[in-house]
């Protein structure tokens, strides 16, 4: 701390006045939308005008710079502080504030990354942690760049168990390039959260996890300058802020009392409003600007095209298990691409992606029992196309992460899962094991692809076109060893059907995916004795599934006489 | 501590025999499956042996007894130990313990309440502890009980920010009737976990979480006799219980080794065996026994035959919101049974659960934000039929708890989840916080019956439902208000839909359930300025759907010329 400088008084002022602009900003748009969480903006002014005016380093023309610092607001509902700060730094004119919420805005209630300065969408609560850790890993062990990465985070949602799985990530891979931030103004939605002003027991909490922490005033600008020059010279762990504050901060009769929640200020506004100018000194544009990066460190990454690096190499009858070759395709891709990366939750001797740690350990992240960690840091691993991340355990247990394979949808996440241990085939573990409700799960999520390849060749091209495909997939992987029955040359396409047994005289289709393919044609056979013929088809993908090639075929079955 | 007293040196002996006992029960028990976890089992044995023989009491022939004492295995992987020690305690002869895994045996591979002594399935990790809440808190608050609650957690599961979520919960409410026990036998599945054998760090983290720490040697029976004695008499706050133990502890060559997760002994069981023999002085049955209750003080309960205290009262037309009946009807069904309970995850002014909370604040459970906690919390006041719980929060934050959902139903639970805001009709909030994917979560759980209740009086007749129907509930809930439709007297039942709209020139069906109808209705109006008439159905629950209804309908309607 040698090196600190106490700011001068004329800075000082100019960022207080940016946050009560940020917090009349909160109170006209929220007022023109009349829905929206003011309240919840006014708790975080301060920090969001000391992060964007005067620690963080960034291109206001370039928001998603590789080597730029990157900003998580958690509380996902406090957008309209977010943009109001975006918006006072330049990006866009303080006028479009007013489209808040409205429908052909993407100033949307909750930060959408169809805004150009926004990496992951935020509202459900107690994520945003997990994927700030994934980009300071990422910061820190692959791109080996100075970009630091900054959360802010609200006290209710430190309720949530993620977010000290969050905690515990950070400070085990010592991510010193991340500050998470909490925003302790007391109130949740409904009444006091369960810790109130605490603040001491934050930090003995956050202390206890491995975090240096930081207790301030969250509204003073000096003692949060200091902070955050801390955190930023502090090696070898993450730090935490502490930031006691008040809900309606400057709110005349609304700070910090009860039932303010979420609701636009009404006919109160032109009081606060009025009440904040009196507290404003540069009623003009900022006299202080953001500052750049010092070097454009980040290296170029290119994540297109990714191929295996040689072809499936089976024979046709080799029993091998759908997530053995997994393992193979994961190893066969990370050679081609460098930011091929796969994480996996303490499963990764089931899963087989620990091949790839074997090949590299680098590329593999341990990401223990953690499976809402697990996710989060993997979108945020892949946030600004840094990494292409391969996401494993038993496929039943990304139930566990639904909230946030959801809300990675919403991010415009390319993140590939990879489920196994499918289906009943797992046998004596029991139903607690088993990847039942998966493809529920993973289907009903927008814009998602499924695969579920029933052989090694099938699956190493899943891997292949799941890591070529945007948005999010899901590879269904099976435990037993199931017999090859495609040559190595056999070309996958998602969305295309393959029919495996066909004849003349077909009578029924019968559909499995997996291992209950080859179920199917043991049926097959079995009905074939009893002088029934049946087609066998293997979708290869159910999602989306080949409607055609399903219907006509068992149109032909049904006009053979 | 003034009365505790130094145990006897035949009983520590006795308990020593009893866990080594275990031990190779264990063995011999996965050795005849060829898989499980015995080096889980091991780490565990001691701590088994004293609970179940010197420290709970409850009743070995009726191990569901109302006033005894609850235990519950966080760490479910490790069930044959369990088992063993029920053997042991005479509930089951041990010879029994040999069909374990096998298809038509109850004894799975990870305990199932289909066995009379389980109150919970698990094994999918870091759940026990919530589920052992909800029973400590129904034991303290609602039975007004003496019975105490056991919960062995591992410590790889100990990453799983549900457990920190149950932690919290345990401490907030003051629950001094619950013992969570660490088992940090130091290694996981795949490699050691992130915290090794660093117990002073649990320690520290369970501390300031607000609980009371002891570190004890886990495989010390005098220590833990002590640590739990400790427990019983530590008043106003939850004890942990942190055991430094070793896996597969007391198998030489194997104790405190990686690369023995999960794995039955094979051609080491003979030896292991052997060497554990020489440290059992009584080989015959246990000369130490099991202690009853001291009192059976809990009271009878009944939770059949619920119903709403008055019926439905609306005007047709009326504009009410589903999610405002809901409150009306929770309270209607409290007003009738004592042990109808609410919980909610800091959502209660926007679920409406608030109304239950207004009439008997004793009856509602604020779980703040943490829906993993929240439903186990919920799981476990439903078990042994102590209460009928009702979850809620917005629909879409039930994500976040779907692998605790899933497991709810191996655990044949009766809880009854409430969710709101459902679909875009909650507007300006944006995605992050509408119910899309909830209903491929509910259908998708074993059991499940789904509502979806379309204005206030079916809203009042679904919640009044959902309370007697067995297995896992959901009802979905719009933010809007939207108009009262059905009159007051009108029957619901459940897979039954109801034809709102019809005529006989009708030449198409439109289906919508809740806020969708109303839409459904609109269209069939603007459809019929058009000169094409459309019957409209509400299918009221949506699992099980009326095919019969929906078939025959769109039969009549395909008829028409």
């Amino acid at each position: 701390m040698t090196n600190y400088h106490k700011p001068e008084a004329k800075l000082v002022q100019e960022l207080k006045d940016i946050a009560n602009k940020i917090r009349i900003h909160s109170i006209t748009s929220t007022q023109a939308a009349k829905s929206g969480h003011p309240t919840s903006c006014a708790s975080i002014a301060e920090i969001l005008s000391v992060l964007f005016f005067n620690t963080m380093r960034y291109k206001v023309t370039a928001p998603k710079d590789p080597s730029s610092d990157r900003f998580v607001l958690s509380k996902g509902h406090a957008a309209p502080a977010l943009y109001a700060v975006w918006a006072e730094a330049g990006l866009f004119p303080t006028s479009d504030l007013q489209n808040l919420r409205k429908i052909d805005s993407d100033l949307e209630g909750h930060p959408t990354p169809r805004l150009n300065f926004i990496d992951v969408g935020t509202g459900s609560l107690g994520q945003g942690l997990a994927v700030a850790g994934g980009m300071a890993y990422v910061g820190k062990n692959y791109d080996k760049a100075n970009y630091r990465v900054y959360c802010l985070i609200g006290d209710g949602e430190s309720a949530e168990g993620s977010i000290w799985e969050s905690v515990h990530f950070a400070s085990y891979y010592k991510l010193d390039n991340l500050v998470m931030i909490f925003d302790v103004n007391r109130l949740g939605q409904s009444e006091e959260t369960s810790l109130g002003h605490d603040v001491d027991t934050y930090r003995r909490r956050i202390e206890s996890f491995g975090v240096h922490a930081i207790v301030v005033d969250g509204h003073d600008v000096e003692e949060l300058i200091k902070a955050l020059y801390t955190a930023a010279n502090t090696k070898g762990k993450p730090t935490a802020i502490i930031a006691k504050t008040f809900k309606g901060k400057n709110f005349p009769k609304i700070e910090n009392l009860d039932n303010w929640h979420g609701k636009a200020l009404g006919e109160n506004s032109e009081k606060v409003i009025a009440h904040l100018k009196t507290l404003i000194k540069n009623q003009g544009p900022p006299q202080v600007h953001p500052q750049k990066p010092l070097k454009d460190d980040a290296p170029n990454v290119d994540i297109s095209n990714i191929s295996l690096s040689s072809p499936p190499s089976y024979k046709l009858g080799d029993l091998i298990a759908t997530r053995v070759a997994y393992g193979t395709a994961l190893v066969k891709i990370a050679q081609n691409n460098s930011r091929v990366i796969a994480l996996d939750g303490d499963m990764k001797n089931s899963t087989y992606s620990e091949k790839l740690k074997q090949y590299d350990a680098s590329r593999y992240i341990e990401c223990f029992i953690a499976e809402q960690s697990l996710v989060g840091t993997a979108i945020g691993a892949a946030c600004r196309d840094r990494t292409v991340p391969f996401v494993s355990t038993f496929a039943t247990f990304f139930t566990r992460a639904f909230d946030q394979i959801r809300m990675g949808a919403i991010s415009q996440t390319n993140v590939n899962f990879v489920g196994s241990h499918c289906g009943v085939s797992i046998g004596e573990d029991g139903p607690s094991q088993m990847g039942l409700e998966d493809l529920a799960l993973f289907r009903s999520i927008p814009g998602s692809t499924v695969f579920y390849p029933a052989d090694a060749v099938s699956t190493e091209r899943a891997i292949e076109l799941a890591a070529n495909t945007k948005g999010i997939t899901f590879t269904r992987l099976n435990r037993p060893n199931t017999p090859v029955i495609y040559s190595n040359n056999h070309v996958f396409v998602v969305g295309k059907a393959n029919v495996v047994k066909k004849s003349d005289t077909d009578q029924l289709v019968l559909i499995g995916g997996g291992v209950t393919l080859h179920e199917a044609m043991t049926a097959s056979t079995m009905l074939a004795k009893a002088g029934i013929n049946a087609r066998v088809i293997d979708p290869f993908t159910v999602k989306p599934i080949d409607k055609e090639t399903i219907v006509n075929n068992i149109k032909e079955a049904v006009a053979v006489p």
